[in-house]
């Protein structure tokens, strides 16, 4: 490595030494015969000081330095002098001493400072997002979610979940959003799809017997994006063979226990609150209710249970599957399925966080023909199935155990963790709510010789992006 | 759980005990008062025997039993009678004596029996990837490959990388070959494109001060397929900023050591042999030599150094890069690059597992000028460089730090790790050489209304693949 040490390290106890700093020039003060500066790298930031007497050549080029310039020096580690040390710093016992300084590189002017109360439109923030994830707010969230995602694989890896990659060029499934769609060239005229999630694939990897199966993985949906929707969006996503309910509850409130404690030092209190539909309804007029005690205590988890299986689509007229058409129905019901489809509940929960919907599963349906009887219910004709997804049916006829998963959004999660409003705070490169990237135009036009060779043609003259 | 114990953890010290098992029907034999099942799910096969005298109910049920029906059964952990221990199988030293039985799942007749050694087609073999994936040797890849994730994230983590996700629905910058494209409903006649590589991404991310960054990351490339491509796959990418050749070596190669001493329990020998590619091709008449003395040895490693910065294209009479354009040239050859380009050796290394390219990586350019000069002898134009990579030469101008990375396939490493021939036994849901996923039948038609939404028209009518 260029350099021996971090910026975020050095203490009294390294007074003495010799050191190799690297790193961006946070702030510069010059005091004529003394000239300071403030040196971040990733891990914190320490003050450099250069005097014509230590190094003329390093003192003079020091007076060239500038805002985020790259440099790097060589010094000794001295500590303060009294009434100049600053204990809000971890570093803020020391000083290096320069002996000698390089240039690495320069730095034109900013588009805006790299502090954290930042006064400019997120489109600009997001422009110069590499401006903008120098900033130690932003630079943490990035840090926390990259600790998150250690505790969520070393905790399922523990459990003996199998981590298994689903594919993102697939088969266009409609879940209740738009696909994305990706032409195929060696196949003219058809179309790949990116998945909504992995659900038809997670179980299908039930019916391989992998029996513990997770993943955090991409979704695409192709939606009129709301402010807080991203068109891309990472899910943990899990699914579970010979498993009840109680053994989900239990596996997602130890990984909670463990992420809460891990990432925040708080024990939550186990187990979760637990409300019915029914019980969420009456006393909270929602699913999705807010059971923090007069909203003071921090994080309060409740699992609403027991949802109806269906709900009426009173403008077309029939049943549809309050939650997905592969959750299984509650066992003491299903004789109520075909007169009374009102009064079955399932075997779906959602997990609720201050009111916010974190993430959902159920206990799935392994059985053909009651996947059909439900089919006919919601008004899903065998043929549509067959199209939609007759790989899932005819995988079931192989011996499909009784499974049932769990997926929450990372995203919000994280925001949740780090207090942000946004998800959008918590991505390294996240789109605008009109679905476009700052920082590289995406999406763009593109040659006419790929849409040829895609056998496609645009009907509408692209309105073009350049000005962004 | 359905389940107390899996089938695979029952010894003679378990006998007495009493367990509950579920799983699937691997083998039946019914030796008329007797019937003995091999139970079989992700962790081990299990002998279960029924006999009218311990339950006449489960005897009878287990008459219906069939290969890969999905059961469960309650019953007592016996030991084996003398002479009938198996001692190839970890359970092979005790039955277990069955006292209530449920099917849980029936199954349809196979279109091929679950065993290793297999005579179907790939392409049976994948349009019921479900069954093929129960296959010990397939479940056993996988399991490899989750395994080789921990080990790679717990490495890396521990080195003070920060894994970062970067877009899939990103520009079209077209980096040799083509982009898939992916067209945008909201910006009509606009297309993200998914990423060849996080290339343009992870130099961005050290220009954001993230320093040590790593992915497991998903690659699209819209190739004519050859025997062993996928459009997508999978690489290990990761980049350090402040960093020098041999700090990469020996990351990598430590990296190798951990990787293959935890899941082969081989001790590589450190340091891997490194040639010149100038020595390579003397010696070898291969920048990919197959470095095994007389090819006996397991793994040889080698890295191939020093390779030229550019060749030079006949055909189209200029220069071009031999790796990539951010490749910084070496120090001691900066002075060539004017008059001398078939003269300037790179700063890019490939490391090469008998005879096979694992990956490579390179120390980047961080000098726009610099830059700017290697697109100008490649030719490629300042409007072009601007529209093709114009975010990250504009990220360049504010502090780039020197930086440098590697990347590797992650579907060729695991290949050789299990001793496969093709990547695809180590995908969990490859596509064939046409592109073609059996199982779902990907890529397929779509509606119309989803192309009208999109605003594009086909102009090649659809040849189908209803038949798949």
């Amino acid at each position: 490595m260029l350099r021996t040490r971090t910026c975020g390290e050095l203490t009294g106890s390294s007074c003495g030494q010799e050191v190799i700093l690297c790193g961006w020039v946070a702030r510069r003060r010059d005091h004529g015969k003394l000239i300071f500066i403030d040196l971040r790298d990733r891990y914190g930031f320490t003050q450099v000081v250069f005097i014509p007497k230590e190094s003329k050549d390093a003192y003079s080029l020091a007076q060239d330095l500038r805002s985020e310039f790259v440099i790097k020096l060589k010094g000794i580690v001295n500590k303060r002098p009294q009434g100049t040390i600053n204990p809000k710093m971890p570093t803020g016992e020391i000083e290096v001493l320069a002996s000698e300084l390089e240039i690495l590189n320069t730095s034109a002017s900013l588009p805006f400072e790299i502090i954290d109360d930042l006064d400019v439109t997120e489109e600009i923030r997001l422009k110069y997002r590499y401006l903008d994830l120098r900033r130690e707010k932003v630079l943490n969230n990035i840090i926390l979610r990259s600790r998150l995602y250690q505790v969520i694989r070393g905790y399922l890896d523990s459990k003996g979940f199998l981590e298994c990659e689903t594919p993102l060029l697939t088969k266009s499934t409609p879940e209740g959003a738009r696909d994305y769609l990706v032409p195929s060239r060696l196949n003219p005229g058809q179309f790949y799809a990116l998945p909504q999630s992995p659900q038809l694939f997670k179980q299908i990897l039930m019916v391989a017997g992998i029996e513990k199966y997770y993943q955090i993985a991409k979704c695409f949906r192709d939606e009129d994006l709301r402010a807080d929707r991203q068109p891309e969006f990472t899910q943990l996503d899990l699914e579970i063979s010979f498993v009840n309910e109680e053994d989900i509850y239990s596996l997602i409130e130890e990984l909670l226990f463990k992420i809460f404690k891990d990432l925040k030092g708080l024990e939550l209190k186990l187990p979760f609150a637990r409300l019915t539909f029914k019980e969420a309804q009456e006393k909270y007029k929602t699913d999705k209710p807010d059971m923090r005690p007069e909203l003071k205590s921090e994080f309060a988890f409740a699992w609403i249970v027991d949802f109806p299986l269906f709900k009426y689509n009173e403008e077309e007229k029939h049943w549809e599957s309050e939650h997905h058409p592969f959750t299984a129905p509650a066992k003491e019901d299903l004789d109520k399925l075909e007169n009374s489809p009102d009064k079955v509940n399932s075997r779906s929960y959602d997990l609720v966080l201050n009111g916010v919907e974190l993430g959902s599963g159920s206990i799935r349906i392994h059985s053909p023909e009651l996947q059909k009887k439900i089919f006919k219910i919601i008004g899903i004709t065998p043929e549509e199935a067959k199209k939609r997804f007759g790989f899932l049916l005819e995988a079931f006829k192989f011996g499909a155990p009784p499974h049932g998963g769990f997926a929450f959004g990372i995203d919000r999660l994280i925001a949740i963790l780090t207090g942000e409003q946004s998800i959008r705070e918590v991505i390294t490169f996240p789109k605008t709510s009109a679905g476009i990237c700052p920082l590289t135009c995406a999406p763009s036009d593109v040659d006419s010789k790929q849409l040829k060779e895609l056998n496609l043609t645009v009907k509408i003259k692209s309105c073009g992006n350049m000005s962004r």
